[in-house]
């Protein structure tokens, strides 16, 4: 059971899983992609439930992880915000397949995955809206619902979507600044 | 052949396709939702595929109309790009299952529908675009990247979506006026 061809059946599988929705590919598919028998992919992973959990909880672990080191910081708060739209930004730009299928493949999870991954996001999504309360509070952000504020840069961010998809006039590094500048110039005040 | 009842047909539609997709929405399920037998459905409308025309080009329409107008106005391009975001915003409020619907349910159009709605949709983004170089050459806006600002303001709207799905602590004037204020602010020099 090496752990690297399981890590390739779920790189596979993020592909095929953004491709052709999690309902759309099937285990036969992952086996063909990676190359492999469909019967010797379960001597690596139980079920293609299990991918999708694989993959949804590794994003979160990412997002999570990188939240508690932000709040622990000395920076300011818009400083914060920033590094969290960024890190948002940078895992849409080089884990694109894996955080798209976390965004809106998740509903596919079983329980109690399902209602553990959507505590999670909501959650999540109450410290960055407490973030943007706490930028608002000490005077660096300008006033707006922290609510508003929280949906509007997550779903912006989401618009690399089309940027993985275009021809890619500009570059990552480009498209990084460009919309940190519009999302965190945005907040300020 | 009552226009209002293709209408309430139409109306019904986008709120099927959006729940469950256009390829799980079959008409059966559309004629039980207007309360009319299936066969009696085709007295109004061709197929299944004519209604997702219809929500799609209807919308397209509204967004074009409203630009052609806005480009002839003499405001000044920063005013410009707000009537255009909050028109956008006011859509994704007031007519939530059509503009769902036409963003993204138009892969499943057929031709030369598909070819004709992707060049138009190309087209607008271009035309965006070149309203927001225009706000930068005439100083109005931060030196931004045209085509990162076009494709972060128009997927932050899509994020209406959640507040659609939420529990709406917030009205829908406060959402357009927040979401408003960030996305205007953040072009703004």
């Amino acid at each position: 059971m090496s752990s690297k061809r399981r890590d390739e059946i779920v790189a596979q599988s993020a592909q095929l899983f953004r491709t052709y929705g999690y309902n759309g590919a099937s285990m036969r598919t992952v086996a063909e992609a990676v190359g492999i028998e469909a019967a010797s992919l379960y001597n690596h992973i139980k079920s293609k439930s299990e991918i999708l959990q694989e993959i949804c909880f590794k994003v979160a672990n990412k997002f999570l992880t990188h939240m508690d080191a932000v709040e622990r910081s000395q920076k300011t708060t818009v400083e914060k915000l920033e590094d969290i739209i960024r890190i948002h930004i940078r895992m849409m730009l080089e884990e694109y397949e894996h955080v798209y299928v976390s965004d809106h493949e998740w509903k596919h999870l079983p329980e109690p995955y399902l209602s553990n991954f959507l505590n999670q996001r909501r959650s999540y999504r109450r410290r960055l809206a407490d973030l943007v309360q706490e930028g608002i509070d000490r005077g660096e952000m300008k006033n707006i619902d922290p609510y508003v504020a929280v949906i509007t840069f997550l779903s912006a961010i989401g618009g690399i979507e089309y940027w993985h998809r275009s021809r890619k006039a500009i570059n990552e590094q480009e498209v990084e600044d460009n919309m940190v500048a519009y999302l965190v110039g945005g907040l300020r005040k």
